[in-house]
C-alpha cells in the first residue's frame, strides 16, 4: 500500500463531535487498536446526535452499546470518540451545518464526502486505526474513496445495527473504513463473525461498462491501472460485463434506473422512519438537510410501491448472474470528491446525487458487500476502485482485497 | 380448509387497540380485502402505542404509514383497524396487562399468543380477511398456530420494516396472518413484490426429528396426519433428517443451542434497541415486561460475541445444507396454546419460552421464511405445522403452502 501522506495526529481534522476512552472490555485479535464510531451510533453513557443539534436534545442517553461497539471492545480495541456525520445520515456530503467539515487529509479543498465523514477523516488522518461508519447509500464507500482509504459496505443484514439510528432499513449497514486492508479484515471479522481466507480461488471478475462509461474521463483513465493490478492478481478472470446481461428490466434505463429504484424506496423509508420526529419536533436543519427533508416528505409514496417490484427484480437479476466466487468491479464513484460549498442546495439541483447514487445503489440494491480499494488519485486527489461480491461473501471479498492490496506491483499503481 | 367455528364479527374479540376507516389509495390484487394492523407499525395521524400506554404517551403521532402499510392500500386493501401487541412486541403471550388478552376463538380458554395476538385474534375471528404481524422470535406463528390460522414469517429483510418499532433488527420481520393460503398468498406477494408460482417442484421435505421429538406427544401425534398429507401432496420427497447433518457445531446441544443462540443477541438487541427509552422514560410496565426487561438489561452482554459467532454458523450450516427446492417440516410450536394466566413472570420461569423459542429460532437463526398451516388440534385446540424454505424462497414456500391447503384429502385431515 503506499502511504498517504497524513498529518499524524492532527488535531484540525474536526472528525470528532466527542473525544473520550473507552477501555476494552476483552482480549482478542483487536487488541492494541484504536478505534472510533459514527455519532449515528450509540455509546452507552453518552448521547447519540446524528449531526443535529436538535436529534440530541430531544433524545435520552443511550442506556447501552451499540451491539457492533460491544464486540470490537469485546475483541479488545480502545474507542476513543464519536465522530462527525451529516445529519441525520443523510446525505454524502460531509459538510455539516452545525459541526463543520472534517478535514480530507488528501485533498483539503475537497469535502471528505459522508455521511460517515468523521470517521473516514479520522482514519486518514491517522487518529485512530480503524472507524465505525454506516452505509445506506454510500455512506461508508463515498468517504473512504475520497479520503484515500479502504472502507466496507457488509451485506445487508449480517451486521447488527442494534441502537444504531435507522435511516432507511431496506438498505442501512454498519461497515468499517481503515487505512490498510490488514486492519479492515480485522475489524470486519469480529462483526461479521467470521476468518477471511488466506487465499481464494476468485471465479469471473466482471468489469462493469456502465460504471466506468458513466464516470469522468479522468475517474476511468485513473482506475485503468489499478484494473490491470487486478488482472495481474487474478490473472484470466477479468472480463468486460454489461448491465445488459442481467436482463431487460434490469438494465432497460442503464444505471439511472438503479437509481431511480434506490432513492423511491429510500425517500420513503426515510419520511417513514424520521417524519414523526421531524413533524413533532420541527427541528433546527441546516439548508442542504432541510430541502431534503421536503423532498422525502413531499414525494408520491405511490412510485415505493412499483421502486420495491423494481428492486427485488433487480436483485434477483443480480443473484441469478453472479456467481459465488465472482466479483464485480466498479469505480467507487464516478467522479472525484467535490470540492467545498459547490454541492446544490437539495440533492436533485445537479447531478452528483443521481450520478455517485447510480454507481452505490448497485450494493444497496442487491444486499451485496462491497469494497472500496485507495489505489488512485488524479492530481493528488483520491479515487477508489470498488469490488463488489454475492449476497453473504464477505469474507471471500476482503480476502480478495487484501490479495490485490498485497500484490508486489501495488505500490506503482497508486 | 376445514372452516373453523369462530363467531363472526365478534365485537367480543377483544383483537383491536383502535378501530377506524382508511380507505383504499389505489385498486389491484388486494381489491376488497380488509385487513388490519399490528400496533407496532405506524399508521399516518395516529400514535403507535407499541402495546404499552407509556410508549404511547412519550411518543409523537405518525407522520407516515410504514411502508408496508402504504404497499397494502395501494394494493387495493382497506385497513379498519390497529391490533394488540405484547407490550414492545416482547412475548409470545398474548397477555396484555393494559389491552387486555384477545380472544383465541378457537380455545377460549387459552392464550392467543403474541406478540401479534389482536392481528391473529382479528383473523382467526373473521374481523378482517388478514392481518399485519412482526415476527422477531415467532410474533406471527405462534399466535396464528394457537388460532389455527395462516401465518406467515418472511425472509429476513425483504419486506421492509420502516415505520415499524424494532425490538431486535438481527431478526426483526413484518409478516401475514389469514384464514386461508389463498388470502395469505395475495398479500404476501404484495408485501414481498413477488408473484407466487402455481405450482412447484419440490426437492426434499426434510422432516426434523428433534423439532418432532421434542414437542408433547399429543402434539406430535396430532401432526402425523398433516405430515401423511404433505407426502401425499410430494410423494416420496418426504425424510426424516436429524439436526446432526448440519453438522458439529450446529447440532451439538441439540435445539436448546439454537434457543441459547438466539436469545443472547435478542436480548442484546433489545437493550441496545429500547434500554434508553426505559432508563429515561421509567415507564409502567405490566409485571411480566418488567420482568423480562430486567433479564435483558442486566444480561452480561459478552455472551453476545459468541451468539453472534454461533449464529453465524448455524446460519451458514442451514444455508449449506438446504437446497434451493427443499422445505423442513417442523411444529409450529412444541406445545398447545397455555392456558392463560398459567405462564411465569419472566420467561426464564418454567419450559414455555425456551422450548418454544428453540423451535421457532430456526427460521430466524437461518434468515428463513417460514409459513404456519392450520392443520391440525389436540381435543379441539388449533396446533400449526409449519414449512421453511431456503432464504429468499418465500414465493416458493408460498406456492407449497398453498398445494397442500388445496390437496382434496385436506379436509379430512384438519
Amino acid at each position: 500500500m503506499a502511504s498517504p501522506e497524513v498529518p499524524e495526529n492532527s488535531p484540525e481534522s474536526n472528525a470528532f463531535v466527542e473525544i473520550f476512552a473507552l477501555e476494552p472490555k476483552g482480549s482478542g485479535p483487536l487488541d492494541g487498536l484504536v478505534f472510533a464510531a459514527k455519532d449515528l451510533i450509540d455509546v452507552e453513557g453518552r448521547r447519540t446526535s446524528c449531526g443535529n443539534p436538535s436529534w440530541r436534545d430531544t433524545h435520552p442517553v443511550a442506556a447501552a452499546n451499540a451491539v457492533c461497539v460491544d464486540q470490537l471492545l469485546f475483541a479488545g480495541a480502545r474507542c476513543i470518540g464519536k465522530t462527525i456525520t451529516d445529519e441525520l445520515a443523510f446525505g454524502l456530503n460531509g459538510e455539516n451545518f452545525f459541526y463543520g467539515t472534517p478535514l480530507n487529509p488528501r485533498a483539503p479543498e475537497r469535502v471528505p464526502g459522508g455521511s460517515s465523514s468523521g470517521s473516514a477523516s479520522a482514519v486518514a488522518c491517522g487518529r485512530v486505526d480503524f472507524a465505525l461508519g454506516t452505509d445506506t447509500g454510500g455512506s461508508v464507500r463515498v468517504p473512504a474513496s475520497n479520503c484515500g482509504i479502504f472502507g466496507l459496505r457488509p451485506s445487508h443484514g449480517i451486521v447488527s445495527v442494534a441502537g444504531v439510528n435507522p435511516l432507511a432499513p431496506s438498505f442501512d449497514t454498519v461497515g468499517v473504513l481503515a487505512r490498510s486492508s490488514a486492519v479492515l479484515n480485522k475489524a470486519a471479522s469480529v462483526l461479521l463473525a467470521c476468518e477471511v481466507p488466506r487465499s481464494i480461488e476468485v471465479g469471473t471478475v466482471h468489469l462493469l461498462e456502465e460504471a466506468f462509461s458513466s464516470s469522468d474521463p479522468e475517474v476511468d483513465q485513473a482506475l485503468r491501472e489499478p484494473v490491470e493490478l487486478i488482472e495481474r492478481t487474478f490473472p484470466g478472470k477479468l472480463r468486460e460485463t454489461s448491465l445488459k446481461e442481467l436482463g431487460e428490466e434490469a438494465s432497460r434505463r442503464g444505471l439511472a434506473g438503479w437509481y431511480d429504484t434506490y432513492c423511491q424506496l429510500q425517500w420513503a423509508e426515510i419520511w417513514s422512519c424520521l417524519g414523526s420526529w421531524v413533524t413533532e419536533t420541527r427541528p433546527r436543519f441546516g439548508p442542504r438537510t432541510a430541502a431534503n427533508f421536503d423532498l422525502v416528505k413531499n414525494f408520491d409514496r405511490q412510485h415505493t410501491v412499483d421502486a420495491i417490484r423494481r428492486r427485488e427484480i433487480y436483485y434477483r437479476s443480480l443473484k441469478r448472474f453472479l456467481g459465488p466466487n465472482d466479483l464485480i468491479c466498479i469505480p467507487t464513484t464516478p467522479t472525484l470528491a467535490p470540492i467545498k460549498g459547490t454541492l446544490g442546495v437539495d440533492r436533485t439541483q445537479g447531478d452528483y446525487y443521481p450520478r455517485t447514487l447510480a454507481m452505490t445503489a448497485i450494493a444497496g440494491i442487491g444486499r451485496l458487500p462491497q469494497v472500496t480499494l485507495p489505489v488512485a488519485s488524479v492530481g493528488g486527489v483520491p479515487i477508489g476502485l470498488s469490488l463488489l461480491a454475492a449476497q453473504g461473501m464477505d469474507a471471500f471479498l476482503l480476502a480478495a482485497a487484501r490479495m490485490i492490496s498485497r500484490h508486489p506491483e501495488h505500490d506503482t499503481n497508486a
